[in-house]
C-alpha cells in the first residue's frame, strides 16, 4: 500500500550538551550505511537487541567513541531494521556523524518519520501513533496517563469493538441486498436498534470525556478578579508558593494580566492575575488593564472571585458575582483578609453564602481547600474514575461525525427505509471509526498527524 | 584504594523535549534497583549488552515504556554494572523514572560521577577522563580531533614513557645508595645526562603546543579595527555571510563591540567589530566606544586593522599601524575598496606594503586569502603536523614543573650532587608526571577536575 525503500536518520535526543546524544537509523539499509563508518564488525551479523562498542569512522577521520544499539525487522519500533548510534554528547560532534550517515547514503527524516512508518508497518494504530506524541510532551501525572493508556491501545480496543459489531451487522444487511427480491430480513432491526444504541451510549461517553481530556492535556485556565486591593496578587503568590507578581499597597498596582502555572494533583492550572475591577479609574493605563480582564472573565475556564471579607456588603456582593455570572457561569467565590476579621464575622459569612471558600492569602490559610475546590470544579474527580479519556481534537471531531451517523442510521430503521440507504449509512458511520485508528486515512492526513512530532520519533 | 558501594543515577542526555531521553545507573546494585520498577524480566540474568523492551512501572502506576540497555561489570564504561533506561523524551516523565530509581535506592549522581568511577577503576586515566568532557564540549573539528586523541590515550602514551624511562634510572641511583659505602655507579651520568635532555625536549615540545591547544579549544580573539567608515562592518558581515552588525553610511555607526565566530578549517575565530579609532569625537558615547576597543586591541589574539586604500596615505598608515603594534604585535594590515580603486594604485600598494591583504568587503574579493592569513598567524598550520597538543591548563602547569624539575636534576648531574639528592629531584618529578595522568592524585583535586563535567557523565 505504502512504498519506501530509504534509510532514515535523525538525531533523538534534545539540542544542547550532555553526557550522551542517540542517533537513529531505520530502513532496509541501515547495517549497511553504518557499516561504512563502524568498522569493529560486521553489525548485519550481530543478534538483534544487543550492544556493540567501537569507533565511528568517516574514511581516516575519527568522529567519536560509540555504542551501536542493533534491532532487527520485525522486531523493532518501526518495524524495519534499526539502529541506535549513542554518541558523546557533543551537538557538533553528533552532527558530524550524522553527515557521515547522510553522505553514505541514509536521508534525514521528517519529524515523526519513525512512528508513521511504526504506523504503516502496523506497529501501533494512529491513535497510538499519537499518544507517543502526547505522551513525549505530557507534563504532569494525568496527561502521562491518559497518554500511556492510549499507547497501549485503551482507546483503539473500545473502537475496534464498536466497529466490528457494526460490521457484523452491516454484513446481514448486505445479505438481505442480495436476496432482496425474497423480502427476508436477515438483521433482526429490534437487536441492531439495542446495540446501535448501545454504541451510541459509549460515543456520547467518550464525546464527554473530552472536556477531561481538554484538561488534562491544556491545563485549566483561572482568571482571578476582584476589587482593586482584595489581595489578588498575594493570593497568587501564595498560591505559587513564590514572588511572581508585584505586590503593593496601592491599589491597581497590578495592570499586566500575569500568567503562572501550578499542578493540584496531576492537572496544570493557569493562573491569570488581572487588574481589580473599577468602573471609573481615572488612569488611562488602569483602565485598559480592567478591559482586559472582563476578556480574561469570558475567556477563562474558571472564575475565581476574590474580596475581601471585612468591605463588601451581602448585596452588592451578590449583584458583582451576577454580574460576573453572565459573563461565565464557573464562578468560585472567594473570601479573602479572613485574618483580619472576627471568627464571628466568618461565622456569620459561611452560612450566609454556603459556596463561598474562605481564606487567608496573606496567612496562607484556606488554601488547600480552595485548591481542592478548583480540582473539583475542573471536573478533576473523574480523571481516577475515567477509564478512556479523549484528548485529541481530531478524534473529538471524527466522534461527532460518527455520532451523527449513527442518528441517521437509527432514524433509518424507525422509518424503515429500504437495506442499501441503511447499508450507505453504515459503511459512512464505519468510515469515521476507521479514520480515527487510521484503518482508514490518507497521505495529506497521515503527513499531517506526524508533521506534529518531534524529529527523531 | 577508593571505596563506594553506592549505586548512582543521572538523565545523561540534554534538557527538553526531543524522542529519547536516556537514565543512566551505575553501581553494585542496579540489577536489584531496576528489576523493581521493569518487572518484564530479571534483568540480573540477562546477558551483557543486551536490550530489553518493556514497561517501568513504580508500583501500580505506569511510568513509561522503554528500552533497558544492561552493560556488566567489568566491561563497561565505570568498570561497575550499568544500566540505561532509554525513555520517551518528556522532562516530566524522565523525572518522574529517574525519582523511582532514587526511592528505590540509587543515589543521584554527582557531575562526572561516572567518568570519575570509570578513572577510580581504571577503565581510564585522568587525561583520558579530562578529555571525554573536551569531547562533550567541542565545537570544531580540531577540537574534537584533539579531544579524541588524547581519549584514546596519546597523551598519556607520551607521559607513560616519559616516567618509565626516568623510573629506570631512579631505581640504578637508589641502588647506589644501598651500596654507597662502596662509592659505585650504577647509573650512568652521561647517559642519564642525555636522557634527560631528551625528555626535557618533549616537555618543552608538549608546552610549547599549549598556545595552539589554546587556540583550538577556546578559539582566537580578533579585534577588527580602523577609522570610522573604513568598512569594518562591512568586513566583519562578509566574513559571517549575513548581516549581524547594522550596517550604515554614517561615520560612527558602531557603538558596541560585536561578537560573533567563524570557523576557519577548524579553528574558531571570535571577531569582534569596534568602534573607529578617532581621536576627537564629540560624541560622548563615541568616544566611550573608542575607549573599548583600544582595551579590545590588547586582549585581541589577532589585531586586523583595516583601512581604505583610497583614503590612507603611505605614511600615515606606517604611523598608525606603528602606534597598534606597540599595544598587540600580531598585527594584519588590511587595504579596503579594491573595487573603488584603480588597478595601478592596488598593484603600487602591493608593492610597497608586502605584508597588507587587499580586499573589497563588499564584493567578495580577496576574503579567502584573508582567512588563510588568520588561519596561519593563529598557528593553525601547525595543527595537522602536531601529534599531541595540550590543551589543559592543569596539564600545562604541571608539565611546567616536571620541566623545572627535569632542569634541577640536570644542574644537579652536572654539579655532581649526591645520589640521594637527585633521587629526591627525580621523585619530584615523577610526581608531578603522575599528576597528569592521575596515578598521583587526591581527593580534593579529582572532585575539582570531575565538578566540570556534566551531570549523567
Amino acid at each position: 500500500m505504502y512504498g519506501w525503500n530509504d534509510t532514515i536518520v535523525a538525531i533523538a535526543t534534545p539540542p544542547g550538551i550532555g553526557a550522551i546524544g542517540v542517533i537513529r537509523l531505520s530502513g532496509d539499509k541501515v547495517f549497511e550505511i553504518t557499516n561504512q563508518l563502524f568498522q569493529a564488525k560486521n553489525l548485519a551479523e550481530q543478534p538483534a537487541n544487543t550492544l556493540h562498542v567501537g569507533y565511528i569512522k568517516d574514511g581516516n577521520t575519527l568522529l567519536d567513541e560509540v555504542v551501536v544499539s542493533v534491532f532487527k525487522a520485525p522486531s523493532s519500533y518501526t518495524g524495519e531494521d534499526v539502529i541506535e548510534i549513542s554518541c558523546h554528547g557533543s551537538s557538533y560532534l553528533q552532527q558530524q556523524v550524522l553527515d557521515a550517515l547522510i553522505r553514505n547514503g541514509a536521508r534525514l527524516a521528517k519529524a515523526g518519520e519513525f512512528t508513521q512508518r511504526a504506523f504503516l508497518n502496523g506497529k501501533l494504530d494512529l491513535t497510538q501513533a499519537e499518544a507517543v506524541a502526547d505522551l513525549i510532551a505530557s507534563n504532569t501525572a494525568a496527561s502521562q496517563n491518559v497518554a500511556l493508556k492510549n499507547m497501549r491501545g485503551g482507546f483503539s480496543q473500545i473502537l475496534k469493538e464498536m466497529r466490528e459489531r457494526l460490521i457484523q451487522f452491516s454484513a446481514l444487511i448486505e445479505l438481505e441486498l442480495d436476496f432482496s427480491e425474497e423480502d427476508v430480513e436477515f438483521a433482526d432491526r429490534k437487536k441492531f436498534l439495542d446495540l446501535l444504541t448501545e454504541i451510541n451510549d459509549t460515543a456520547k461517553k467518550l464525546l464527554e470525556s473530552f472536556r477531561l481530556g481538554n484538561v488534562i492535556k491544556n491545563g485549566v485556565s483561572v482568571a482571578i478578579v476582584g476589587n482593586p486591593n482584595a489581595g489578588k496578587s498575594t493570593l497568587l503568590n501564595t498560591l505559587l508558593n513564590e514572588s511572581r507578581a508585584i505586590v503593593s499597597e496601592i491599589a491597581g498596582t497590578t495592570r499586566d494580566t500575569i500568567e503562572e502555572v501550578i499542578n493540584i494533583k496531576g492537572i496544570l492550572f493557569r493562573l491569570i492575575d488581572t487588574a481589580g475591577i473599577r468602573e471609573h479609574s481615572q488612569d488611562i493605563i488602569e483602565n485598559m488593564g480592567v478591559l482586559k480582564s472582563r476578556e480574561k472573565i469570558q475567556l477563562a475556564d474558571i472564575v475565581l472571585y476574590l474580596y475581601d471579607i471585612n468591605n463588601l456588603a451581602g448585596s452588592e456582593l451578590s449583584t458583582l458575582i451576577g454580574g460576573i455570572k453572565k459573563q461565565n457561569d464557573q464562578v468560585i467565590p472567594v473570601a479573602n483578609k479572613t485574618d483580619c476579621s472576627g471568627e464571628n464575622l466568618v461565622q456569620l459569612k459561611k452560612e450566609a453564602f454556603p459556596g463561598t471558600i474562605f481564606i487567608s492569602a496573606k496567612m496562607n490559610s484556606g488554601i488547600e481547600l480552595l485548591k481542592e475546590k478548583l480540582f473539583i470544579t475542573a471536573g478533576g474527580g473523574s480523571i481516577l474514575s475515567e477509564n478512556i479519556v479523549i484528548t485529541n481534537a481530531r478524534h473529538y471531531s471524527a466522534l461527532q461525525e460518527v455520532q451523527n451517523s449513527l442518528n441517521e442510521i437509527m432514524e433509518g430503521i424507525k422509518k424503515e427505509i429500504s437495506g442499501d440507504l441503511l447499508s450507505s449509512d453504515i459503511r459512512r458511520c464505519l468510515h469515521y471509526l476507521g479514520e480515527i485508528t487510521g484503518e482508514i486515512s490518507n497521505e495529506d492526513m497521515l503527513d499531517y498527524i506526524f508533521s506534529k512530532f518531534c524529529i527523531g520519533k
